[in-house]
């Protein structure tokens, strides 16, 4: 069974996760969001890939759902003080990836590439691509002005309202090496219960890749990212509630039209109409029986579908 | 009073802070040796400076002789778990220091800024300068071939030989602001028991520098590095050795030619004949009272000579 998943940063992971359980972690492909990457202190950051990495190979702090477990914070206590770049929490072990990554993508190493060395070294079984090597950046229209992600998501907290969302360089932006090959052979397509304007967004804004999901011929299927109109954590809801209008099965659904053929959404939302076949289940993933949960509920819609 | 001390790592810092001591800190200016500095991981690392600094601000780790007390080593092992670059010992806290100074060096700031302003922030109340802010790269011929300083003396543990010495940049390097309007303010030149080939040597071979010291109006005055022939740490013995024919006060006085109106000897070496007036003294400073002893041998020379 070969599945591609398109995930974002925790809701991602643990989707990635669960399926890397559910079927041979070979089989699995995940196609990452890189829209949210950042330069922090001259050095890459890929914050979704990370978050990814580290799920999978067991390194993620799961209690704050980002970074490493057991991380110290020396260096960055070293730069705030000397007065310099601080807001964006990069922990000691973490930043051992970022100055592997960095240095490789100065040598000219594509993303795809040091990701998957950084993975192999890790002892990651399933496949991580970035969406694209190229530069993509997700910016923010808001009441405040346009916003690159990271400074509204962590500087500013995602406090500001969103009116639009804006992927930088992702009309000419090509799949890494590696995706369109993984949708071309996959069975099954997942979409993470990912923010669907900022996590999914991104990926499905590189041309190519929003192209080959159009013309499938297996199934795909979003797992909703809210449960009762809230989202799990981040601000899902809202940017749903005020873009699409609504926060309910349909609205999520919308997002991805033409491109699922049916959505996996939570038992508190049972009765929705979403204009795709919902199959219904606790999605909250919070341990491993929640993830082998959703992980069954995607991979028994498939099958149904073929 | 105002000292200007040429220092390398270790032995410069140990003086500098001593002499910080027994004058106004505000009075002393430490010109430091770059010839070391290093580019590991994409980041400009200054060891001479970063020693000089901890030590003068109370964050040395005194049991090693470089890098930071209390230090932590998780991004260096994440680094090595991914197969980078991680023979040469980045500290955690340390890393913070290279990472805030490499971005400064991006952003075209001269080494000399930021390392005032790092200074300031930990707290130094000398003046620490770079001898020049420009690229200025020490090398050694050995009978393996001629390598980098670091690649030399960290990576081979300064196994090799050296025949000679080569400072790549020196012959068009300028002083850092502040170097020779320091020297020209000056009441007293020092040099510090610093390795004289590879630590002051670097500083030396800045055309500018070597002149203004050439034509002092001020006594100058070097520690000798040795005591009974033999350096403190490092290699300097075996170099003296080879490459000046011998290891007395007088082969390392020799090597500060037309430099140097005293130089500050150990009780070791009481009776040697060095060309140079002689200060003799027990010049170890393994501790506050060793310190103090030197920076006063160095202090009275300087008064006896005026």
């Amino acid at each position: 069974m070969k599945v591609v998943v398109f995930a974002g940063g925790l809701g991602g992971s643990r989707l990635a996760r669960a399926l890397a359980k559910a079927i041979e972690p070979a089989g699995l492909t995940i196609v990452g969001n890189v829209g949210d990457d950042v330069e922090i202190l001259g050095l890459h950051v890929s914050p979704d890939l990370d978050t990814i990495l580290y799920a999978l190979t067991g390194r993620l702090d799961e209690g704050k759902g980002w970074g490493r477990a057991d991380e110290t914070w020396n260096a960055l206590d070293t730069v705030a003080e000397l007065g310099g770049e601080s807001w964006f929490r990069l922990g000691d072990l973490d930043l051992g990836v970022h100055l592997v990554r960095t240095e490789a993508l100065r040598r000219g190493e594509p993303l795809s590439t040091v990701t998957a060395r950084i993975a192999r070294a890790f002892g990651l079984e399933s496949a991580l691509l970035p969406a694209t090597d190229e530069r993509l950046c997700t910016w923010l229209a808001t009441p405040a002005g346009e916003l690159p992600f990271q400074e509204w998501f962590v500087a500013r907290g995602h406090g500001d309202e969103v009116d639009g969302v804006r992927f930088e360089g992702a009309e000419a932006a090509r799949p890494a090496p590696g995706v369109l090959e993984a949708l071309e052979a996959a069975d099954l397509v997942a979409i993470a219960p990912s923010n669907p304007f900022v996590s999914v967004g991104p990926i499905l804004a590189v041309p190519a890749i929003r192209a080959a999901l159009e013309r499938r011929t297996v199934p795909a299927v979003a797992v909703s990212p809210l449960i009762d109109g809230r989202a799990v954590r981040g601000p899902a809801a809202r940017m749903l509630a005020r873009m699409a209008g609504g926060t309910s099965p349909a609205h999520v659904a919308a997002q991805y039209e033409g491109l699922i053929d049916a959505l996996v959404i939570d038992e508190a939302d049972a009765d929705a109409e979403t204009g795709v076949r919902t199959i219904v289940t606790r999605t909250l993933m919070d341990g491993a029986e929640g993830r082998r949960r959703v992980a069954e509920a995607v991979l028994e819609s498939a099958a149904a579908l073929r």
